[in-house]
This record gives C-alpha cells, sequence and structure tokens, in this order.
C-alpha cells in the first residue's frame, strides 16, 4: 500500500454502499446498479444515493462486468485514506484496544472480524503487510459497511509495532490454543491493549508471541476443537466489554 | 425431513471428510477425490481413507462433476440419523444447553454457528423446519466437519417444543438487540438451559420471543450496530463457558 496516500477500493453489496456514501472521508467515484435488482428496491438507499450519480446496468451486462457473487446490484469505486502504515502516538485516554492480526489469509474471516470489533468498540485493527489478505471487495462486503468506522494499520512487522506500544503504555496479550496459557477471562482487558490473533493453521507466530505480555486461551469443550478466528476473536471482543461494564 | 429416517448428504472439504469417515454413527456412501487435489496431498485424511473405496477424477471431470466451490478436492456422500424431530427428555444432568435458532437463512451463518457451539460444548441445536437453512453442503462444509458431533433438532414449532422443554426443567434465554433486554453476561446461564438467536434481519419473531423466560442483549458499542449472528452465537456461549469454569 503506497505510503498513506489516497487509495481507492471496489465494494458491493447494500449495507456497505450505504455506509461509504454517508462517510464523510471517503470520496465516491462510481455507483454501478443493477436495474430492478435488491439495491434498486432498497429505501435506505435510495434516499442516500439522491445526491450521486448512478450508472445502470440491465443484467447481463451487470453481471458480465461484475462477476463477484453477493453484490446485491450494488458496485461503489471509492477513494480515501483508509489504510495507514503509522500507528499513531495515542493520547492517553486510557482504555484504548487494537486487534492485531498475524497473518489472516481468509477474506471471510477478516471481513467478520471487522464488523464485530467494530460492535465491541475497538479502536483500530493492525495487520502484517506480508501473507494477510488486505482490504479487498470480499472483506469490505462481508464486514457490512463496517470497516468505514474502523482504522486500519498495515504494517511491515508486527513485533517492531508492539515495541513501540508497549512504550505507548500498552500490553500486548496473544491468544493461542494451549494448555500453558490463563483462560481467556482471567486476563484483564483494561487499560490500553493489543488483543493479537493468529491464522487459523497456524496461530501466532512463534517471534510475534515472543513479543505478548500475555497469552490467553480459549479451552475448547466439544470433540472437533477447532474454534474459527473470527469467533475467538468474538468471545474475546465481548469478554473485554463485559469486564468494562461490570467495573462500571 | 423424513420421520427419523436414515438421511442421505454432501458434503466438501478436508476437514469435514475426515470428520465424516471418523464417525461411527453415519455411513460412507461415495467419495469423490481430484487427482493431485489438495485433499488427495493431506496426510491425515490419507491414513482415514484406507479403509475406503475412492473414486478418482482429473480436474475436468470432477469440476464439471462439483462445481460447488471451496471442496478442497474431495467430496463426500453420506447418510445417518443426523436430523431428529423428536427433543428427547434429557436425562437429569442438570446442565444441557440447546441453541435454539429462529429462520436463520444463511448457510455461512449455520455452518460457522454450529463449529462454534460445538466448540463451547452445547448438546444440540434445535430449528424450525420452514424458512430455515437446514444441514446443506454448504452449512456442513462451513463447519468444518464439527456437524458429526452435534445433534440436529428440525422442528414444525418452537413455541410447542419450548413448552415441553420447560415441563423438563429448562430455562429459555432469547438473545435481542433490545434497550429493555438484561446485558448477557447478568443472565445465568446454569441448569438446563436454551438460548435463542433470530434471523440477522428480523431477530426473533415476536410469538417465540413470548415463550423466553428471559431476554438478553449486547449492547453495541460501534456506528455500524449489525453484530452478526454467529459472532452473537460466540460471544454468548463463551459468556455460558465462563460461568461455569468461575464456579467450579
Amino acid at each position: 500500500m503506497n505510503n498513506n496516500k489516497n487509495q481507492t477500493f471496489t465494494c458491493s453489496g447494500i449495507n456497505s454502499a450505504i455506509a461509504i456514501l454517508e462517510s464523510k472521508s471517503l470520496s465516491v467515484e462510481n455507483i454501478f446498479l443493477l436495474k430492478n435488482g435488491k439495491a434498486e428496491k432498497n429505501k435506505i438507499l435510495k434516499r442516500t444515493l439522491i445526491k450521486h450519480s448512478v450508472k445502470y446496468f440491465d443484467k447481463n451486462t451487470f453481471n458480465k462486468k461484475f462477476c463477484s457473487g453477493k453484490n446485491q446490484g450494488i458496485i461503489v469505486k471509492f477513494s480515501g485514506l483508509l489504510i495507514q502504515n503509522e500507528i499513531p502516538k495515542f493520547s492517553d485516554k486510557g482504555n484504548i484496544c487494537l486487534l492485531a492480526l498475524d497473518q489472516i489469509e481468509d477474506p471471510q474471516n477478516l471481513g467478520q472480524i471487522i464488523r464485530t470489533v467494530e460492535c465491541a468498540g475497538f479502536d483500530g485493527i493492525i495487520y502484517s503487510k506480508h501473507s494477510s489478505v488486505s482490504l479487498t471487495n470480499t472483506v469490505l462486503q462481508v464486514s457490512q459497511g463496517a470497516f468505514v468506522n474502523m482504522k486500519f494499520y498495515e504494517v511491515t512487522n508486527l513485533r517492531n509495532q508492539f515495541k513501540k506500544l508497549k512504550n505507548n503504555n500498552f500490553w500486548i496479550v496473544g491468544l493461542e490454543n494451549s494448555m500453558q496459557a490463563k483462560p481467556w477471562y482471567s486476563i484483564k482487558y483494561d487499560g490500553n491493549i493489543v488483543i493479537v490473533l493468529g491464522s487459523e493453521g497456524k496461530g501466532i507466530r512463534q517471534k510475534v508471541m515472543e513479543s505478548c505480555d500475555f497469552i490467553a486461551t480459549i479451552p475448547m469443550q466439544g470433540i472437533t476443537n477447532s474454534l474459527n478466528v473470527s469467533a475467538a476473536a468474538s468471545a474475546i471482543a465481548f469478554e473485554r466489554l463485559r469486564q468494562q461494564f461490570e467495573q462500571k
């Protein structure tokens, strides 16, 4: 990703389109609508589209132009500074929560995770530039517009970033499937915190794990023992929220 | 679904295939493998396949025969009593937990939910026969084999089932996006319990909601405010588990 320059994205789906059109920080470049499609019939979208110029296509042309599956009959091209390469020095709000993703490759998972942690009030998502999926159309569409209200930090080296964040009063918590780790609810998620999740197949890489201050685990109760990374994100994100509510 | 008779299913993906082949309650009818595909190269699968007869196909024929996307080069046809129409009278183990789904239509969501609640130690999933997705290939594949270790109850009327379950010492908890409801962590999930989730668009239907003993909510912290139903399932399933661990 070019250094903090304006970036161009393509995104499909009604909810994501509404979020983009309502955003003040993103510039809409093109809107493509399928005639008589689901999107054209959506009342909220209709209201949001009033101020924009729209290109209409019949079914044949639309499908030929945009073969991506679940687009609901709308494609939006837009630009904006969605992804940053530098994590800012956060002012001492004192309970900033960032999610760090170590080599998540599946766009469905990244999209779901964005949606979940936005609902749980997280402040940003850090991910490594290499071997990770970035903000593709599928990721943005699956996030159902939640990406508009999330900060993304694409970095070359997670460990270097963790070092800087630790100097900025952050604690780093890694989630791992391990007998030695502490149960996920016994960690205190107050203060500035980074929660680290690894890829499904491989988990968090050893070197990244060594940078963590705490290691948490969610003990599996079934026979399959394979929790999806977005389900794990949800479990830990709402555990943090529970602790915040119960402290009040 | 025919009344508790043997049912036939098709399922793709390596993890699901391994789970089916290792299961003692399911009968494998056919195994189709793509030559030089991901599945053929998988060592664990190779070991599991030894006792079975396999039909091999080259890429062209395989893709023509099985056009479904993420099959990883293996399709298994199998039969077994996966879905029941009657919820049994549970013996008084005292902490049975069932998930009830009111009109979940998206196969990705159902597959993810199966996987998540299996990991969280749930005892079964109840869903209404009408307007719900059943155990399609996509659902089974997304569940990554977790369906093999889960009980499914496909019923015509959720409310009637809740009535019976209440007589069997179950409490019914519905999850809803509502200011009036109690925060999800303030409900005690001990004893026999049914957790009810509604469809994403519409939530739990009014009549079903009226059968619930408690209504829980997960207060949204973001701007998007739209938590995916499988993420909500994860948050509530692991909150129950946390309570169980902390009681010990």
